[in-house]
């Protein structure tokens, strides 16, 4: 599962509106020891697109997918879960290291460093199929 | 938005649980008006697997997200989010027209078609990005 997550090279991240309502957002991300790090990143945004992070302060709970889909071959399937809570980062010394670890597997991101914030997501429990 | 979603072969199906933690799972769906349909189906599931169908019962609401992603070309990158409440359907005439929707689009299910439930979800909000 560590492998899957850690080679995936987008997610899907959950969080939860202060309504009570889910959210869900694509996402790249790095995995480093347990806890991954995503980013905003500098793409032009709309404000629908920060909404993880409002989520994230009022609702620290989040989870992460990551899934392989094959069309013609339903036997290949899998997915791997990652759940727990999230911290955002705005500046300092884990923020600047999630950012390199970020650059370091997205070639994009060397173009351009994201300014954040970085979501710091501690993964307590593992879930994957099959 | 609509064609991106109705053409997409994979989503990703976003609910809460009971406890207000977020869960998020991958799903094949169909999209019939405004509303996504998505088997439970026949495949061996651990019961986590079926975690979004006790959330539901819970909490109706739900997101799904479909997204595209290239890994060399981050200008193609596109998602489309629905957001809504969702039915759970364990028999009768719409529980069955959506597995007749669903075997059209997924031609696995014809050969073994799910025996359900299906997730009726009414998608009443839309988003985007670009």
């Amino acid at each position: 599962m560590r492998a899957r997550l850690a080679q995936a090279r987008i997610g899907r991240l959950a969080t939860v509106r202060a309504d009570g309502r889910p959210h869900v957002a694509p996402c790249c991300f790095v995995l480093a020891g347990d806890i991954v790090y995503s980013a905003i990143d500098a793409k032009p945004k709309s404000t629908v697109r920060l909404q993880r992070i409002r989520n994230l302060e009022t609702n620290a709970a989040a989870a992460l997918v990551v899934d392989h889909y094959d069309d013609e071959d339903w036997t290949a399937l899998w997915w791997v879960r990652v759940d727990g809570t999230a911290r955002v980062l705005d500046a300092g010394a884990e923020f600047e290291s999630s950012l390199d670890l970020l650059t370091a597997k997205y070639h994009q991101y060397r173009e351009l460093r994201p300014r954040g914030p970085v979501i710091a997501f501690d993964a307590a429990r593992w879930a994957g199929w099959p």
